[in-house]
């Protein structure tokens, strides 16, 4: 893990001594979510800047649902895994769904949905009031848009809230595979997050609700969650930064082409990849002797074990990755 | 769904005018604790009565749980499923675990502990702190008592509760086929909770916890959950009724009995069970517009599809239930 | 505290063998549900038995209040003092305001809603969403219905919800002093409850609102606090007793007129009244010693301490206390 | 507000490309501790860095609390007014106890412990479990070292935890009236936090906990409130910078000079300061017409109405205040 971007950093330092109101009242933060809605073609989105992706996860899960509503999410989401139960903590539950590469169908979620409405005991159990995606997946693979509008449709039909998970969204919006766009989003999701934190900013992500005022009093259910910035101009400043000059939509590049490289060198080499994913993220298949060593000489995450001799490791790239990286792993592959 | 037993009712009428103190610190209350320790062998334990299933559990979980810890449970268990989120609105996880007819095994639970404890992720993940049976379960199966030794033996290892829900427990005491008794359970589990609602009394439930104090301020925390009752002695009354004379452990063998009876009718006239269960739940396959037309004369319970054409009903017996009712629904069938 | 009024044991009896659906489906339920509706002339109002006060009020408040949403209360007020913080526990703050005897004034309430209102740091705020008050309160006062008109006015001017606690509501309807009927309280409240367990029920309360669907999956916001009634009808058959030929605006008679009695007697000893009030409580002063030699004779309340040598002591009568047991406490006096 | 102290941002640009562990675990961060750790003169103490002071509240509260305890409060204390009801979201009530300039006072905390202990219905109550304080308070007051003294005997006498709210600590520590430093702080309480958001740094709140281990699983509880910081390395090079060279001691000096200087030139000028406070915050009463006037010139915060025709208003200095600002001020008024 990096810092931030440059630019990021010289605009922090640019704009250090001026006095501005907190909150996420000031100058910067205004401009920035003008430039989002522009992007994404959402003139009447609301727009907030969050610190993290588990904080905005659980900022819009609870603000979105009432207490007697779940969210559907893939077995393998991010809150469903690894958000330390700050889900449940709000008081909702994660109905988990069997997952394609971390991936979901339109078809599971409206069989979970059809289910709820057709079981004479609904009236006992958790309604599910939301859909949560992540693009990329955790898995770094992507939905396409037809995929995304069959889940929108779904989701509309049955009155459940779409709500897609940003953490990386750059490497999505960077990839060449990818189809969905920025409008895309605002067009099918209810809220969605474009995330900082792991696309070059030093922290921070926008949450955008493309419908204005969908969530009355939003300002003070972030503020109960602990999750207003009191200076809301460092996160304001960066997002105005990574919506100036295209610069979002650009920085994921050089990890997505990093990535390609990494994966096109090591299927060479003979090794198999686990996961069929065109972003950021790699998972290969290693004996466990093998990660072993080279867990001595380069940072690989475990990810989990594939049967009883192998493990599948996971690397990730970023906007930062430099190409001499790429080839130093080459080298000890 | 019948009142109660006779018995309850003559000793509330008999009782109804004496002035006694409020909260379950009434002579009634008292003396029904004592027979239930002494039922359970467990002189030390703590018992109290709540109103319901769903409040039982709920208090029980809420009250052995930190919140950062989750209940593992069987996908079909009925805080899963059926308590309206009771679990997570009190910010707890549950994990889902594959069953067998209703009942988890001793190594999907401890896969599921050592899976957590050997993730190198697992800070950021719901800590597994109880495990929740039922006894008989959802599908009207048991636990043997190798099965119950061998999880509470998973469960001490892993340092999570065992705490089994009983709902439907004299109905799995009065079973031939049941080789659990109320010491084992006091022995094996952390908690349970001897059911009164679904066995005979009008309303009820006695939570045992074999270790003094193992809660401090358990009573605040039933309060905290609106499950104290004012009038403790009308929960009182009828456990001391129940725990006079065998009651308890002999007033499911009627339910027992008709349900054989009715599985034997069943088979003879050639419809398949769809669960494999002893105890007073029997679950029928049928072709849906049969099972349109039973229900027209009996009271059926949908369960689920089994395939586009058949569904799986149910039905329960009960102390209650009556010779000729089994006859009646025989000639129906 | 002793059980039921009579009528109520012989209905539960009278009723114990037949065969009903569960969960408040049942005809004595419905036919409860429709004699209430008729005696506050709330023709559309939804009504449900809970089991207790503290799950009513912590049912309703949830069910009621978004989670930045609080409630206003005397200090005094039972969700303020003695819910074992059940109404935090749902995530809501209690703003505790001034009482005068359990009172708090429609001018308070205005000035709080006022001052939230115009507070340039709202946002950041809990917002008053509810007013709470008790009929009669805790210290057994009454509010007028000159004083209901004018804290409904208000609650309706500031948008906040006006939810009273009848818990003991009888005593207050069998007041000479008491103006406010059943009809007043369902056109001026948003929600109530009709007590049962401290006016002849076995347990039970019945919370009524008065808007039809008001408040969305209620029943699964009841279950989701474990406070949903297997056999429903056991609360179902209490309160159908306590609304048939005007049981419910009768039972509280005796007990204020032998509150009556025990005022008048007190006073005509020399004992002085710590508050002025004409329900079924009675809070006299006693000096420390006095206070210690009567409890060994008769069950008194502690209340609070009055100064350091005296205490205020609280006697409750019900409709079932018996004209000897008032003459036996005044020989002791 | 400004933006950081330079110092921090140069340490930002000169750290930005390095790549580090995510979550805390990186070397600054550790360094940060072990500084903290040195300057509180608790070398066992757990440190862990938060983003805001709404969050630090709301996750130690949380972390210390069981969920039937509640903490003491000053009435005016952020947690009971301005944090939107975070505290009460996690579940706990807010005793509000009264406050003289923001203070409360061993003797009011230690009445309020004992009634509790004395109250024959303790159980039905919320059990005091902590003392929350702020220093300096948010009337700008400071809590002497004997006062402190007291109330920590107080909470160690009764069982509560003592949690320190330092989000203006480094105004309290530059005040030459102030007495308490942190080893002080570190002795006499269970837990505190040193702020950074107001003093210095971009964001950013240290948790200090003397005694190690005090919260089990508190990295996983953190995560849960979505208060973890994935690049906490940004928190940690701030607070590494800030307790390099005695940064974080001598930072508020500048802010404690200007407003002694702003305090003396209202007073010449025969203005009626609101608080007697020795920190960067001052209250002064002015009359309606005279607020509204200056708020055109300058920024001033509305704090409470004084009378019909006066109001307080807060003016705060902080470690950027440039003496050309208060010169201009002087000339305003």
């Amino acid at each position: 893990m990096e810092g931030a971007h440059p630019a990021i950093l010289e605009r922090l330092i640019a704009t250090n001594t001026m006095q501005t109101a907190g909150y996420g009242y000031d100058q910067f933060s205004e401009s920035a979510r003008d430039k989002i809605r522009s992007a994404c073609q959402a003139p009447e989105a609301d727009v907030a800047f969050l610190v993290g992706g588990t904080q905005a996860n659980m900022v819009m899960i609870d603000a979105l649902l009432r207490p007697y509503q779940g969210v559907l999410a893939a077995q393998s989401g991010h809150i469903n895994v690894h958000e330390a139960g700050a889900i449940e903590h709000g008081g909702h539950k994660v109905f988990a769904l069997p997952h394609q590469e971390g991936k979901i169908s339109a078809e599971a979620i409206a069989a979970a949905a059809k289910g709820y409405l057709h079981d004479a005991n609904r009236a006992h159990m958790v309604a599910p009031g939301m859909v949560y995606l992540s693009q990329p997946t955790e898995y770094g693979t992507l939905y396409s848009l037809a995929e995304l509008e069959q889940i929108s449709a779904v989701c509309r039909r049955y009155q459940m809230y779409l709500y897609v998970d940003g953490a990386r969204l750059a490497y999505a919006l960077a990839c060449p595979e990818n189809d969905v766009t920025l409008p895309d989003l605002a067009r099918l999701c209810d809220a969605f997050y474009i995330g900082g934190t792991k696309c070059g900013a030093l922290f921070g992500e926008a949450v955008v609700i493309p419908k204005h005022q969908l969530i009355p009093h939003f300002f003070t259910i972030i503020k109960q969650h602990g999750a207003l910035l009191a200076k809301g101009r460092i996160a304001g400043i960066q997002f105005d930064t990574l919506f100036s000059d295209h610069l979002y939509e650009s920085i994921g590049r050089n990890a997505v082409d990093r990535a390609d490289e990494i994966r096109a060198g090591l299927v060479r080499k003979g090794y198999q990849l686990a996961v069929n994913a065109p972003t950021n993220q790699i998972f290969v298949i290693l004996k466990k002797e093998q990660a072993a060593s080279l867990a001595e000489q380069v940072e690989l995450g475990f990810w989990e074990n594939q049967d009883t001799s192998h493990v599948i490791m996971r690397i990730a790239t970023s906007w930062a990755t430099p190409k001499e990286d790429v080839a130093a792993l080459m080298k000890i592959l």
